[in-house]
C-alpha cells in the first residue's frame, strides 16, 4: 500500500453514529522521523468509549477534535524504524492511537506473540479488555467466595472476562446478555452459573430468581433499567464497579440516573467509576494472574473480527445494537 | 405524671406526614422489671430518617410497624431502677428508642454531663449527629488540605458539623442552605468559606463561582438538583459520602437519580452510602477528637428545641421545609 487511509471525525454525532459523521481520507504513508517507527496497523479495537470520544461531553480524556483522526487502540507490525527499540517485524501496540492504516510513533509496547498468546489475545483477555475486567472486579468489586456477582453485557468484551474471574474467586456469577445464543455461550463455555436474556425476560424478576441471596457485586457496563433492577436487589455493603453506561451514550438529551438511587444509601453501597488507565501502574499484578488463567483454560476469550478499515464505523454500531459476542475488532491488514 | 404518652404509627404517610398518620395514645407509666430501669425522656431527636422508618420501603432498619411506637432517639433521666448500672438521677440514652414520655429499658448509655458538655451537646456534636458527620466526612470523604468540600443542608444538624471538621482539615468549605440567615450563620459563626442560598441562586452557577478549583468532596444530605449540579463540577477521583437524600423522602412515586450520573464514571468518582451505626465500633476515634474540638471552640453546635411531645409530628415537618437551623430536638420534660 502506498496510501494511508484515516477515518477523521467530520462532525459530532447526534444519537447514533451516522454516515457522514466520520470521513475516510487518504494521504501518503508517513515517513518515520528520528527515533520513530512506521507501524502498519493490523487490528483496531472498537469500544463503547469510542462514542464518548466523538462527543464533546465532559469526559475522562479530551474529546477527538473535528478534523482529527478518530482515536482507537491498534496492534500492528513495525515496517521501518529509526528507533533501536522497535525493529521491523516487531508486533507492537503504538501509543499513538488511531483508526488508520499506518502510524508513525516513537513509543510502542512490544508484544510477546506465541501460540498460546496470539496477537488477538492482546486485543482481548491479555489486553486493555482484560486489565479493565481484572481491576474493576478485584480492586473495586472485591468479590468474596460465596458472594453473588452480577455482570451486565456479559457476552461483551469486558463482561465475559469479569464473570470468569469471579468464578475463579468462588462466586455465584449471573450474567445479563441480549440473546439466547449469547447466554448459552456465557453459561456453557465460560462457566457462568446463569445468564438472563434481558430482551426476553423481566430483568427484576429474573434477577430475583437467579440471585436468591441478593447481589453483592454488580459489574456495570450498561446503566439504565438494568442498573435499577440490580439496585433493587443489592445486599448491604454491595460494591458496584462502574465501567460503562453504554445504554446512555447515544442519548441526545439528559438521561435520568437510576430511580433506585436511594438504595445506595439504604444498603450502604459503594459505586466507583474507573478507567483502565488508572491501573497501568499496577499492571504487574494482572500479568501475574492472567497469562496463567488463559493457559489453564480458566479464562477463555473470543473476538468478533470485522474485515476492513473502511467498515469500522458500521462495525462500531454492533456494540450499541448488541451485534457482537466477545471483543469487537476490525482487521485492517493481514497478520505477518 | 402518671401516664405515658406515646406517638404510635397509625398509617403510612403518603408524601408529607399528615395529621392522622400518627396517633398520640396514653397508657400507664410502665413498671421496670428485673434488670430494667424506668427512664423519663427529656429530649427527643428528630431526624430525616424518621420519615424513612414510617414508610415500608426497603431500608436499613425494619420499618416501624403500624400500631408501634414511633422510633426515635431520646435522652432521659433514670427515675427508678432494678439495674445496678443505672441509678436514679443518671442521664442516659436508652437503647429502646421511641417518641414517648417514659421507657423501661435494660440497656442505656450513661452520659457525662458537665458545663462544657451539657445534655443537649449529646443530641448534637457529641451524639449521633457528630458521629455521622465525623465518619462520613473523614472515612469516606477523606478530605485533604487544600481540597474543596461542598456540604448540602449546611445549616442542618449534620451538615453544620461536617463543614467545621472540613475546615479543621484545611479544606475550602462551601455550604448550601435555604435562607440568607442560615448562610450567614454558617459563614460568620461556623467559619465556612462560603454558603449558597439555593433558593435564591442558580446552584450550578453559584457552585462554579465558589469552587473555582472544582469539587473534591461532596457530603450529600439532600439529593435532587443539587446533586446534579455538584456532579457537573466534580474533580477526578471525587468522593461523595451519601448520608441522606431528604429531597426524595416525601415523594409518593419513583424519583429519578441524578441526570449527571455519567460523571461518576467520567470522573472516576466514588459514591458510598453509610449509616452511623456502621461506625459504632470505631466510636473511640470520634471521642479522641470531638470533645477537644468542642472545648476549643473549633466545633460549634446549635439546637433548635421545640417544646412538648405532643408537637413532635408538627416539629418533624421543619426538617422538610427547612424550618430548623442546627439540630432539631423536642423537649419532652424538664432537665433535672
Amino acid at each position: 500500500m502506498t496510501v494511508n487511509r484515516q477515518w477523521r471525525l467530520k462532525k459530532r454525532p447526534v444519537g447514533d453514529v451516522a454516515p457522514g459523521d466520520l470521513e475516510l481520507v487518504s494521504s501518503p504513508v508517513p515517513v518515520p522521523g528520528p527515533g520513530q517507527a512506521l507501524v502498519r496497523n493490523i487490528y483496531l479495537s472498537l469500544d463503547p468509549t469510542n462514542r464518548i470520544w466523538m462527543s464533546d461531553m465532559d469526559q475522562y480524556m479530551p474529546p477527538v477534535e473535528i478534523g482529527d483522526v478518530m482515536r482507537g487502540g491498534t496492534i500492528g507490525v513495525v515496517e521501518a524504524s529509526n528507533n533501536p527499540d522497535l525493529k521491523p517485524g516487531d508486533i507492537v501496540q503504538p501509543m499513538d492511537l488511531g483508526w488508520q492504516d499506518y502510524v508513525v510513533t516513537a513509543a510502542a509496547q512490544k508484544l510477546v506473540v506465541t501460540p498460546q498468546t496470539p496477537i488477538l489475545a492482546y486485543m482481548s483477555a491479555l489486553g486493555m479488555t482484560g486489565v479493565t475486567a481484572y481491576f474493576g472486579l478485584l480492586d473495586i468489586g472485591k468479590p468474596k467466595p460465596g458472594e453473588t456477582v452480577v455482570v451486565s453485557a456479559a457476552a461483551g468484551a469486558v463482561g465475559s472476562i469479569v464473570g470468569q474471574i469471579a468464578k475463579i474467586k468462588g462466586c455465584r456469577v449471573v450474567g445479563l446478555a441480549g440473546s439466547d445464543d449469547k447466554c448459552r455461550w456465557v453459561v456453557d463455555d465460560l462457566g457462568f452459573d446463569a445468564c438472563i436474556n434481558y430482551r426476553k425476560e423481566n430483568v427484576l424478576e429474573a434477577l430475583r430468581r437467579e440471585c436468591p441471596k441478593g447481589i453483592d457485586v454488580y459489574f456495570e457496563n450498561v446503566g439504565g433499567e438494568i442498573l435499577d433492577a440490580v439496585l433493587t436487589l443489592i445486599n448491604l455493603e454491595a460494591r458496584i464497579p462502574l465501567c460503562g453506561l453504554i445504554s446512555t451514550y447515544n442519548a441526545d438529551g439528559p438521561v435520568p440516573g437510576p430511580y433506585m438511587f436511594r438504595n445506595v444509601l439504604m444498603k450502604r453501597a459503594l459505586i466507583k467509576g474507573f478507567i483502565v488507565i488508572d491501573y497501568f501502574p499496577r499492571i504487574g499484578e494482572f500479568m501475574q494472574d492472567m497469562p496463567g488463567w488463559i493457559a489453564s483454560g480458566k479464562v477463555k476469550w473470543r473476538v468478533d473480527v470485522e474485515q476492513g478499515l473502511e467498515n469500522a464505523p458500521t462495525a462500531l454500531q454492533k456494540l450499541f445494537t448488541g451485534g457482537n459476542t466477545g471483543k469487537l475488532v476490525v482487521q485492517i491488514s493481514p497478520e505477518p
